[in-house]
């Protein structure tokens, strides 16, 4: 990779990225989703567990079902948005682990520590939620996550089987570069890191 | 940027990339803890708290410091690292908010609610560490992200001014191709994902 398109790269996904208040009319299709996953999929999570779990929204009928539960206005960003992923954790992902962590016998490490389990979920499906983030940004496209909605009802719409529970979600699409608010400050370096 | 190098870049962040279990000798400086904050610090976060807090540990006392805390398995990784960051979050970020997102009060989005508070600084400071995860790899770095240590432990020597608290730990370096596991496996789109 030459050093011009390593520059590029960091512009596209992190300098000049930008999350998105509005989106242009492509439409994200269901290849550009498993193309998607393609890549987030490879980010490493904690005994292999994967535990994140998406359903995407691509039809008017789910965004309508969604957003008549989001607060006002996560409502009207998720009505027009060509795709809103609504991000889950699996709560009972221990039961894949012989699986997807055949070496090692993982599950003992948990015990029955049903609040060390849901934590785990918890940090893990977020940083899979992170590089699905990141990942979008290689594909370019742009997200807008956002965490205002009734997670009851989101649970109960969403994910009825029970064992998983929302986290946050995300819309997603081909962002609109007039749609962009200014950019928000950042910490500098040292207030929030130390080198010891 | 040409299709060849965003297939380079697939590959490097994504399809190729791997948890290293072992580093080159190459030492981790502090320009390039920087120039990776100057990539991470970018992702988005809920009303642009940033509450990741990094304390890196690349001395050995430092590193021999945080390897006594750790379950046996990982002590080894720390003491064996050039560069191992304690990833925390700042329960306390709402009081930089008029500064961070200036344009509107969010605190009163977050009024009292401790729970509400530490569950979305426990999921943003997770964002952000999946972030620099993959901000390491565009800069040709590796990570080992691990949770197994005594968190009140670390809490105690790390982070002594209270109101931050460990999420969880990541060795750093350079990552050394032989000391690789093979791959494990990861779930199918269909399994995973639905499209509604």
């Amino acid at each position: 990779m030459s050093e011009l398109a390593l520059d590029d790269v960091k512009d596209r996904l992190f300098r000049e990225a930008r999350t998105a208040n509005g989106y242009t009319d492509r439409a994200v299709t269901e290849d550009v989703l498993r193309a998607l996953y393609d890549l987030y999929k490879w980010g490493p999570t904690s005994t292999n567990q994967q535990p994140l779990r998406v359903v995407w929204c691509i039809g008017e009928t789910a965004k309508g079902r969604l957003a008549d539960l989001c607060y006002p206005g996560n409502a009207e960003k998720v009505r027009g948005a060509p795709a809103v992923g609504v991000f889950g954790m699996d709560l009972d992902f221990l039961r894949h682990l012989p699986r997807l962590f055949p070496h090692v016998d993982a599950r003992s490490w948990y015990g029955d520590d049903r609040k060390l389990i849901a934590e785990s979920a918890f940090r893990n499906s977020t940083l899979q939620a992170g590089y699905l983030i990141v990942a979008a940004r290689l594909l370019g496209l742009a997200t807008n996550p956002m965490s205002g909605f009734d997670e009851e009802g989101v649970n109960a719409a969403f994910f009825p089987e029970g064992n998983v529970r929302v986290n946050f979600i995300t819309t997603l699409g081909y962002g609109d570069p007039a749609a962009v608010h200014p950019r928000a400050p950042r910490f500098d370096f040292d207030e929030v890191s130390r080198i010891i």
